[in-house]
């Protein structure tokens, strides 16, 4: 049987394409003890990866050039010679850019919860959702009445911390590119109100929109989306910085806001988290977001992707803003 | 009986200096109802001195043009017509570039207690000391082990900052200009060590000086000294925003950090702070810090010009860095 892969064949300099990659093909080895055989079935495609190939210090080592490329993938058990994962169990886990990876000992696996999808594992149950769930909750403390500004609102972790923040009864404006994002954000999501980064100036965007300044932003993005806001906080706000990926392809790094005594000002603050710092909080997030998800409080748009061949053209969307919603990409279904 | 003044006569671009200010004289008013009249004996010079003149919304309202120049100040009661002040009385209040002030009421004038003096009071034992306390102790939480850095390290607030530090049994690095303003730093104040940033890239001395990386950074300049602190936080690190002494005389802002996404991938926070948020917290400030100084543990050094006419230069001072400690002038003794 074997095994077709992509790998890294050079670290981008700017925009990251299929160029920086090459197929790949291998045996499936056979399995020793300990190990279980995992089958591919969904990609999860995230901004992080975007750091994952470069040569720099991280919170994860980069990936190796002529390694596989790194991503997160829900599978299903093909063999296994580890007690505990059984033939047909589906798992996720660091399965990356190829069609079955072998784990050892069950390291890195985690088994769905039973009722639970691909699909929904690595989206709004999975670290998209935790990312959004912690990132706003245990950064900030969103009240009734506060404004609530997200940027890269309609990407995977925006829409759910936009609709998170609503249930705890804050108004919650968001920041897309376009009217079709823009538009269900509204419409669909629950927000109060969207900018149209493509069209409208977003420094104009927030004055209209928050009379009252800016309690909380949850930064996706950076650059100057994040110096915009920096001019309209509130007093005590609060910056969450989840990611930056107006910067990410960027070959000279992109200019710092030049507004950040505002911080001082408005006596505010600054913080960056990593969402592996609360995987093992998987269970009390849980708790809330299934309530939410299947009552329809929470709602999650994904961008479904098809076929082996489509794997690497998918990481850009995530960089043109393509995507509509979490980006997944589907290789098989579970049998 | 004549009343000297330094009134702002244009809004700076670029550095502040005496070409900003006009000498003005009015005569001392006759007392009504209620009012306190106070000599200044001692004027202080702070960084936040500068955006007070900006046409710019900050924490308090802009100096208006022909306005005597705001500033801290002690003076002696000479007349009072308010119960609980009484001729001779040492106080404490927003007197201003002036030989006269007159408070209603009372408001905005705070005692001395006894035994301490109008150096001190605009010092180690007033905002100044009060700054280094509640920005180092409300904002982040020294403890043995830890590696602190601070930036204008020899000036009023970053010799306090060191000190308590050290108190807390941290590892201190100071940043200042110039070799006697770091020598001063170690033999005197009892830092672990300085990087001169006049004579030494400040990165190459972080990156010596600090082999685990820095827990918290006390900033009190912002610019070039930030960014590469930023590139040097060690995992959950502080970032604690006193001030960007950098910034104040630009005519263009300085660029901002480029790598503030270092917060995320240390999960860090940088946060802002005013003095005046923690006035009401005097005393339990003062329950340490008076101690501290009393037995040795804490000096504070000053630098006191002379005399109305050096008022405006000696502003300049914080700027060009010549000031060595905390600035002050003295236009009389207490009698």
């Amino acid at each position: 049987m074997e095994n077709q892969q992509w790998r890294l064949t050079s670290r981008p300099e700017g925009l990251i394409g299929p160029e920086h990659f090459e197929r790949g093909m291998e045996a499936v080895p056979d399995l020793t003890a300990g190990q279980v055989l995992v089958k591919n079935l969904y990609l999860s495609f995230d901004p992080t990866q975007r750091g994952w190939v470069n040569d720099t210090e991280s919170y994860m080592p980069p990936v190796a050039i002529g390694d596989v490329m790194r991503a997160s993938t829900v599978g299903q058990v093909v063999s296994s010679e580890t007690p505990g994962f059984s033939v047909g169990d589906l798992v996720q886990g660091l399965g990356g850019w190829q069609e079955y990876f072998v784990s050892e000992a069950g390291i890195g696996l985690s088994k769905l919860p039973a009722g639970i999808t691909p699909q929904q594992a690595l989206g709004v149950f999975g670290t998209t959702g935790l990312t959004a769930y912690f990132g706003l909750l245990d950064l900030s403390n969103p009240k009734p009445g506060d404004t609530i500004l997200v940027s890269g609102a309609a990407g995977a972790t925006g829409q759910v911390v936009g609709q998170i923040a609503k249930i705890k009864g804050a108004r919650v404006i968001g920041i897309a590119g376009g009217a079709e994002k823009c538009s269900w954000l509204v419409e669909e999501a629950g927000f109060d109100a969207a900018i149209d980064y493509k069209n409208e100036s977003v420094a104009a965007g927030i004055q209209r929109l928050c009379p009252n300044r800016i309690n909380i932003f949850f930064d996706n993005v950076g650059g100057d989306i994040l110096e915009a806001a920096l001019d309209h906080l509130a007093q005590n706000a609060r910056v969450i910085l989840c990611g930056g990926i107006a910067g990410y392809n960027a070959v000279t790094p992109v200019p710092g806001p030049k507004n950040i005594m505002n911080l001082v000002i408005t006596r505010s603050r600054m913080e960056g988290f990593i969402v592996i710092d609360y995987l093992g909080r998987m269970a009390e997030f849980l708790t809330d977001m299934v309530p939410w998800y299947q009552s329809g409080k929470i709602i999650h748009l994904e961008d479904v992707q098809e076929g082996f061949d489509a794997i690497p053209a998918t990481l850009q969307r995530l960089f043109s803003g393509q995507n509509q919603g979490k980006q997944l990409l589907r290789l098989a279904d579970p049998v």
